[in-house]
């Protein structure tokens, strides 16, 4: 049995940090790096691709709407071309910084609003699909399940990776509860390791109303930007350890 | 017998228009193309990088500093790691658009400032060097000659391809005249073009003193980002069909 | 009778050259001067600003979202504090500017997209209508008439100034034929200034089914950002100055 | 007996946090504010200007060479009046910001690789000078002891207020230890606050080889972008009021 732990990583800019990279390289299976447009820069990329290829985890281009002031969460307007040709820019620079840092992209998760964007928006949803299947059609793209992004990446060639949510409440209908309403997101560490192990040994997991929702958990997102989200995400990796769960890429 | 001749592309930007790529796309065999950190972004890249595949000349990646308002005419003191990490992103951001576009990237030729730089400062030139070696020793590089970078990019395992310039004048000693002393600058697409001949049929230019002076002219940078300069590269092109010296890219 | 001619300028940026400014500065009454986030920097607002005193135009500050490369046509989803600080802050810059240059902004406009999204959406209206007033309750902003902007400046303490447009179509009820409709834009020089005359005469223009609109004609903004632009700049200039009525400012 | 502490801040930028600009603002007197160009947006601004408003401490506009990924650290080699300019656009934008803020810009202190630049390269100096005058010369500048910008300052009819080190080493000359010899930083708290508060009641300090050296201690820089720094800051500071020094703007 085995599962794919992602998360968000190089996602310092220049003198500023976010973060703990190093610590989460040595925990998950696989990180998405940033690529400069939300986030990252040359430098940033090539230290955390360094980091990923000793730490032997996969890297994934964390591609992102143009906007570092807003960290990628403002949803943008973008063009139908525009929107294909940042994608390919995103990961063809981040590929050639892990070349150099002896590793290789080998999967894309896009950032923020265009994540969320993108569920839901089949227009954008079918630029980002354009934009991995111009650089390559062997990119896995990991998307929210049932989503537009998971069709666009579909039909334009592309393997869709489903992932769940190790911290975040989901509706009986599967979907993810509303960071405005209550249970949205949980805190305790035991609870949630807890959580993504019956994820991945019963395709289960309890939702708001108590019920047990179907989840097909073959990659979990976890956060990695406060200390507090490093120790989860360390509970989270004993968690599976000790049920003999392998962590490793869906790759 | 046969010479390259290279121009710089894709430095519009945005909403605004610089040059006549589509035209000169007709005339030259090397297109040096923006890779968005002087000049040019993700969907000006492409356009530029699909015109060069339907003509059919080679695509170099132009890299830069980090400097859009300054178009990459501003000196900027780059650490080691900031210039290596900088020359590689834009490479590799290049390679995918290019790939994307029908075509790849063939050689590398640094920008303006940069260009400047390197030919004189060892440590920048080195880092330059190693950026490129880190993405492919399979990446020529244009230099100035007897500069800093042609050594730095042949001790980095590059082919190191000297060029010369079509409409500046050349001192006794074969450097360039200083733009601010007179006779730096040609203006007479005629005579440019005689001058652009002879350098390929005989490795010689007239020196601004009137001596005559060895260059080896593998590649001849043309200038295409006014009209007139258009006018004056369609003119070296039609001096080089008439003399039988056949135009191709050096790679 | 008077009334004023508005254009947007200052978009030039770094190399880039956007418009004729120096020509437009001698046709109207106000410069719109990018403020460095769609377009501009500060070189180009100094010299826009010397050619607006220069001229005895007055100076407004044209805010938009900051989007160099979207040249602030891409809606962006920025919260409330975000919106009414990047609208301070241009305004502010720009005033610098302006009082460095011999003159001073006397009124805003807000830009593209954010011209468009404010003329409906009332939350992000309220967010630049506070950042004007938070400035100074003196500066009126140019506004789509009957828009959620002109309201929320009103609440806001600041006099709103619907402005009309010389080239573009009208329906029956005072709305701009869509850009996707025929009859959009108008592109007869001498049409467009008889059009314009009759608005700042009578208060009438003819809809595109023939009918009479009336419009309140305090502002009436034209295009300088061709050649054909000024040309048709020109001749509207020409038929108010035919008709004795005086270009001047609304401030 | 007074003097003032001045300390940078607004320099988080985006998403990303650096140092603890309340903190600080309770323990110094004076805030150099940055302007967006090396770190610092508009919210970032607003916010450290409500501080400084609400401590009652004066705020600065800590203008820098525009370069975010750099953090203003690296030398930019701008033209006379693109550092002109670049100078009133960003005490502009801190002005309105600081306006609506409840407070104002008060004095300018250039930043990082501007400040070292200008200390010895007279042309650059010039242009930062007569920025600044051409907004107002009623804002002084903090300036390192005997340099270009201290005298251009007041060929510009600028007031140069000097500045000392709080932690800095000091050569028998008075200028300051290198970065790259020992002695340069210190680090002890007490060591730190005594030498501050004799420099103050003696215009002295101690020199690296044991020397008096004589100094001007209008105001004192004191580091805020660590916790340990904010530690020190705060024992400067009592030292200060034990000793009966009063900390005040010098403006």
């Amino acid at each position: 049995m085995n599962v794919d732990l992602n998360s968000d990583s190089g996602e310092s800019f220049g003198s500023w940090t976010m973060g703990d990279d190093a610590a989460m390289a040595q925990i998950v299976s696989s990180l998405n790096v940033a690529c400069g447009f939300h986030a990252g820069d040359p430098d940033v990329a090539r230290v955390t691709c360094r980091a990923a290829a000793d730490a032997g985890v996969a890297v994934g281009a964390h591609v992102a709407y143009p906007d570092l002031q807003g960290f990628g969460r403002r949803v943008m307007d973008m063009a139908h071309d525009e929107l294909v040709n940042a994608t390919i820019y995103q990961i063809g620079a981040l590929q050639a910084i892990a070349r150099a840092s002896g590793t290789r992209v080998t999967y894309v998760k896009p950032h923020g609003a265009l994540y969320n964007r993108i569920a839901r928006d089949a227009a954008q949803a079918a630029a980002v699909a354009e934009g991995i299947a111009s650089v390559s059609t062997d990119l896995p793209i990991l998307v929210l399940p049932d989503s537009e992004i998971q069709k666009a990446a579909q039909d334009a060639g592309l393997r869709a990776v489903p992932e769940v949510f190790a911290d975040r409440g989901y509706n009986p209908d599967g979907s993810l509860v509303s960071r405005r309403e209550k249970g949205a997101v949980l805190h305790d560490a035991r609870e949630i390791a807890d959580r993504v192990v019956r994820m991945v040994e019963e395709g289960l997991v309890t939702a708001v109303d108590g019920s047990d929702v179907r989840v097909s958990a073959e990659s979990v997102c976890v956060h990695g930007d406060t200390p507090g989200a490093v120790d989860i995400a360390r509970t989270i990796r004993r968690g599976l350890d000790d049920a003999g769960i392998e962590v490793q890429s869906f790759v």
